[in-house]
């Protein structure tokens, strides 16, 4: 980042300087810029072959997990089709079903190691060291060792014709998830359950409540939520 | 959540678990499900009238922010047309510009505030107590007490027919952050400049880092990365 430093004022980046960084510079800096991102492996599992094998299981670490609606529930994420992920976007496109497992703190590791770009018929769950777990309503593979775990449906991918990068959008239709950590309002802690947030392509973080804040209107300022009963 | 104590294992919610809940109950759970948020301020300013009067700056916490793509440098956000955002929506689309400005811990209440429905001739700006930024590049306002502001032009606005929400994509044009902040190797220590992550609706968390891991690879696990020298 040398260029700063001969800026007229360091703290300002243009179109310009951004376009002149270097390749994997500009891919922390640009990764940085959006905020905490949220952190999840995304597991699959490949057709069954014709003479009834079954498929393979997949593992992606995916950062671009994202709401979009509630009623139906739907969740988005960004894949780019050339790079590690695309197993996990093929096995989608053939089975229609995924799973999205939050990364806790516990597994930050062996989830960051599912980025390295295994064979395509190796399963990351055997080779990193996860554990797979199937129910009656998904077939795609949960990761056993997340506390937070969704079974997901593909109802649409569209394409970012911008870049080529491709939108998957699915719906919740399983959710594992330890009845303790859900509120009677229906707030999941996930801090207490240590998912933990990314930022950039490799920094993982825990954190720390600052508060709940009530719903706010125009005339008083927003008040803190007294803390859950438990 | 009483449905849940009559269910055969309190830690599995089924779709239809899911469509049976109280809708802001589920506006809760669903939104906690996919992990931590990042926590934006997205600043527009509505057109010039004819007779050349300023636009009123507008002002919006959006926590949908995610990174779509580096080179070129682009972010999308997801707009709900019928939500308290729709000022904001439109000045994109009169105006083609905005800000993204982390919520540093230091402002999260004036930021959770921006989500109360003002009157669109009033600028939030004025009614929760931050400061318009402008520079030379970006006419529409920056937050000044925000420590990391992107300025933004848009590029494309794809509807989601789904569930008719819009994804916002947009390049940025500008950056503004201290120096001290950004690593030789582009990362931005996002957690030093007090940039909080969301989880749900309403729950604001800082962050405490567990490593840095380094580029994955097949043969061995991921190595945490020394601190960054100072």
């Amino acid at each position: 980042m040398n260029k700063k430093q001969v800026k007229a004022d360091p703290k300002y980046f243009n179109a310009s300087d951004i376009d002149n960084m270097e390749q994997r510079v500009r891919a922390n800096f640009i990764n940085s810029l959006s905020g905490f991102k949220s952190g999840n492996l995304i597991g699959t599992r490949s057709p069954s072959s014709k003479d009834g094998t079954r498929g393979v299981d997949n593992l992606a670490i995916v950062s671009s997990v994202f709401h979009i609606g509630a009623h139906p529930p739907l969740l988005g994420m960004i894949m780019r089709p050339h790079t590690v992920p695309r197993d996990t976007l093929q096995n989608i496109k053939d089975t229609g079903e995924y799973t999205i497992n939050h990364i806790c703190a516990s597994i930050v590791e062996k989830a960051h190691w599912a980025s390295a770009r295994f064979d395509p018929q190796v399963s990351e769950f055997e080779e990193i060291g996860l554990t797979p777990q199937t129910t009656d309503q998904v077939k795609a593979p949960y990761v056993l060792e997340s506390r937070i775990k969704l079974g997901m449906q593909v109802q649409d991918i569209q394409l970012l014709a911008i870049n080529q990068t491709e939108l998957v959008i699915g719906q919740v239709v399983e959710v594992i998830v330890e009845p303790y950590w859900v509120s009677e309002d229906g707030y999941v802690d996930i801090e207490a359950a240590g998912s933990v947030a990314i930022s950039s392509l490799d920094s993982y973080h825990l954190s720390h409540r600052i508060a709940r804040l009530g719903y706010a209107k125009t005339n008083e300022k927003p008040f803190i939520m007294p803390p859950k009963e438990t």
